[in-house]
């Protein structure tokens, strides 16, 4: 059980745009995490076509926050980028069912359970994680300068 | 985010088990859900040596469940079958940090929502989630006659 790659990335992603106060590239993340640009793109359209960032091509372009961080809430954010609805092969819904599905009263305390993670995380925008907003700021900077 | 297969192998077998009085071999288990046996095996031995099932050798051996199953909690068994402390890369205790980790909240935010997620299945038992018994063991029943 984990976070998938793409969901870590969008929420790190989301973090590094909230450090700034100007437009950011995707080679300007891939650089301070030291992560997958390819990766990065994927993970950046999905944000963009969610309405957490908006995407500017050309000159002065490049990636912003769509609305303040406080207004980014974490649970929007990771039901957006995971498939949680598919957390077991007969989660409610999929399409592969096992043979005891029809009695079995797991995939609904399972259901419930993810439930309770997402729950929690509703509880967060992006402005708590980001708590110490200028520390943040100065890492970045720090990385910048050593790449 | 999805459980792991070991961990719905687990519980598949764990309820194979419930659902009957006898010793079951790994062989029924796979034929049972159509699944892996060399998985099963592995599946087996963490079951075993975590205590939630005894595996004896030879004529008339096999696996039975080692309590009853209203004495084994869902919660204990995801926890024993999961890397739950490796939720991301920035999890509390990992050996991979990420570059903010030290000013960050949400590997935090994450954890609590992993216990969030634990502490809702630790409300359940094995026969909880087996509430009809009888009708899992003529499922099973069935797909013998199938197979």
């Amino acid at each position: 059980m984990r976070l998938t790659t793409h969901t870590d990335y969008a929420l790190r992603s989301l973090m590094y745009l909230a450090a700034h106060d100007d437009s950011q590239t995707i080679d300007d993340i891939a650089s301070a995490y030291d992560i997958s640009k390819n990766h990065l793109m994927k993970v950046a359209q999905r944000l963009a076509s969610c309405g957490f960032i908006t995407s500017q091509r050309g000159r002065g372009g490049g990636l912003k926050l769509a609305r303040d961080a406080s207004e980014i809430n974490i649970g929007e954010v990771v039901r957006a980028m995971e498939e949680v609805n598919q957390f077991v092969e007969c989660s409610p819904g999929s399409k592969n069912q096992c043979v005891v599905t029809p009695v079995c009263g797991l995939s609904h305390i399972l259901a419930d359970a993810v439930g309770a993670f997402l729950a929690h995380l509703d509880k967060f925008t992006l402005a708590d994680v980001m708590g110490k907003r200028q520390l943040f700021a100065e890492i970045f900077a720090l990385e910048t300068v050593d790449s």
